[in-house]
């Protein structure tokens, strides 16, 4: 059970910690963090067999139908995105009309709520509720249908923040190249589209984390699926989930060089302060996903001329390390310590990083909310309630 | 423990079910859902007490801050609540810019979720991320003003979708006074606006559920204020959730009369078919907001001639407790049975019922993430996984 690898029965006891540590959704098969391996799996394939050999809609595919698709199946579901790709006209021009000093994931959370206003199929499930599972069919077709539309949104709110007209995609590019295309305005070369295709695979999945749990959660309640993304949104834009790579960089930009990085990691330390980019709620042992951004954050640091922050990274993650470990707390990396890292080597403004990562887990959101669909059950947890029962009332004169 | 009532020490072992049955998010001291005893309690007063004696904007300020307000504590709160009543000039075009066929609570979490884009308190909390109880003092002024800023929505999206102009909150009526004349143009009569606030104070706590969850999953991640409450707008627009009292409505509308509503329970039954409106996760007694709604259910009803459908809901409510009761399962009508007639007699549409809920629950939900903030850890349970974790990835020719 340590684990969670394997099959358990409801009910069964668990030893349960704040924050809903131990506590148990449900029974998947979509993917698996293995806490103790160091290892990432979406539908039985570790994550670096993806990296090195598939791309984002395969993946995408994979998450939502359970295998790999053949050629057939591929191209249709392609073409679906293809054919989801461009807003209603009201959409681009909500878009347009924010102002440029709102945080990119608020505009995100608005206009996929907004989409939820436009889309007839927004309403559809309302009628599921003494059969959820009747719902599954349509819910999958409208899953397809949102996640080319987030990634146009995420590439909309780009172009507005900085007052520049919106592109409509480009049917010839791939799932990342055109959300690149339509942020930049320009079709991106060979490797930038690789990098980052890398990175939306990396993100696509992470098991229970809190964005995928709340879309659980409110589509338990049998809401629809714009509703659901919406919220799930709201949760990856709270800086201990979707921000913690940006306040990674933050952090790696101040330290000023590698020659200071001992010295500000034993300060931090002293402080009892926590350094964001290490350890994980799951993984006790090195997040895979670093791994993979790693090599790439190296590689292009170096290319871009921003070797000095990459091997500040680096002194970083040693003195982190080296330090824990001889407190007896082994720790590591995760995925956010060097995926900021590798966003600014590309160019991306650090405001837009928890965009990508919504992009990329809209994949997992929708996967994980389908899966959950046909056994449905509202999620229900209690308080417990440490206070008095009997009061009466008194009135204003005498308080 | 099974009474969940008392203090906890986490880690703790507990027995937990589907749907989180079981499972403890943390200790609050807001309200408590007695299951066993039939009673629902916000800060230490049985909530017949306050439906008795008290108003929508004293059990706000009670939920908020833990005791009832001396006059200048109400005073100021009802000041604070009023200075926000207003929305900004592009939240009201947009709500009026909506198609009149969205569903309002679509509309109303697209507006919240776009306050977020306009309110420079939204980014606040993103600082908080080494100390999260440094935010709280922004977070309640937020807080306060959200939750008049979601009663104005609420009413501009019962009038966007009839087409009619958006009114402005008069000053002097009160929160739910407010509610009721920006909706229809009209100053409520004392017994309606009575009735509604009642409605009002029984709807604003009910536990961790699913949308309150929602709300403390989110702001756990340390996500503004509008993010959060949008979320939490996600979950409660679930027929499951805060769509139950207008298929319960359908429901008796359906049946025709009191004469057949025990044949219509029995055929039910004799499906396997859930009962909408009847029983509850955590109460196994009658739902204390039925009873009092019962009541106002039945003076309304009758004053409105609608006497033959609060007949039709008594005949089914017995046929229901007496043939489970005959099974040696006891299930009770819960808040969701009565409290559609009362809003159908007041002449809410239905559509709007969860809106009503939301204007009121954000109250709640404001309550419950402040509370969690200073202790905040992020909500992070796991899902157990059941398929391979060893796959190699074939080419697309050998699949």
């Amino acid at each position: 059970m340590a684990n969670y690898l394997g099959r358990i029965e409801f009910p069964c006891t668990i030893e349960l910690g704040r924050g809903l540590e131990g506590a148990i959704t449900n029974i998947t098969k979509i993917g698996f963090v293995d806490g103790q391996g160091g290892r990432l799996i979406y539908r039985g394939f570790p994550i670096e067999e993806l990296c090195e050999n598939s791309w984002f809609e395969e993946v995408a595919y994979l998450l939502m139908n359970g295998r790999l698709p053949k050629k057939a199946e591929i191209e249709q579901f392609t073409d679906q995105l293809r054919r989801s790709s461009e807003l209603p006209e009201p959409i681009m021009r909500l878009i347009e009309s924010m102002p440029r000093d709102a945080h990119p994931m608020n505009m995100l959370q608005t206009a996929v709520a907004a989409l939820g206003c436009y889309e007839k199929s927004a309403a559809a499930v309302t009628h599921a509720v003494s059969n959820p599972a009747s719902a599954l069919a349509g819910e999958i077709e409208v899953g397809i249908k949102i996640l080319a539309q987030v990634r146009t949104i995420g590439a909309a709110v780009a172009r507005a923040r900085l007052g520049k007209p919106l592109i409509k995609p480009d049917p010839k590019l791939s799932f990342t190249g055109n959300y690149l295309y339509m942020m930049s305005g320009e079709r991106p070369d060979e490797v930038t589209e690789r990098v980052i295709d890398v990175c939306m695979i990396l993100q696509a999945d992470h098991g229970m984390n809190a964005s995928t749990f709340t879309a659980m959660v409110v589509h338990s309640c049998l809401a629809d699926m714009y509703s659901t993304i919406a919220a799930a949104i709201g949760a990856l834009r709270g800086p201990l989930h979707g921000g913690a790579n940006e306040a990674a960089l933050d952090d790696l930009q101040s330290i000023g060089g590698p020659e200071n990085a001992k010295a500000w990691v034993a300060e931090r330390m002293a402080k009892g302060e926590k350094i964001i980019g290490f350890g994980h709620r799951v993984y006790k042992a090195y997040d895979p996903r670093a791994t993979v951004l790693k090599r790439y954050a190296e590689k292009l640091c170096h290319q871009k001329g921003m070797g000095k922050i990459f091997e500040t990274a680096a002194a970083v993650e040693t003195a982190v390390v080296e330090s824990m470990k001889a407190a007896g707390k082994p720790i590591y990396p995760n995925v956010d310590f060097y995926s900021g890292l590798v966003y600014q080597a590309i160019g991306f403004p650090p405001p837009l990083f928890p965009v990508i990562f919504a992009v990329s887990r809209t994949s997992g959101w929708v996967s994980r909310v389908l899966e959950y669909l046909p056994e449905n059950r509202i999620f229900r947890p209690r308080a417990v309630y440490d206070g008095p029962t009997d009061m009466k009332y008194t009135p204003m004169a005498q308080r």
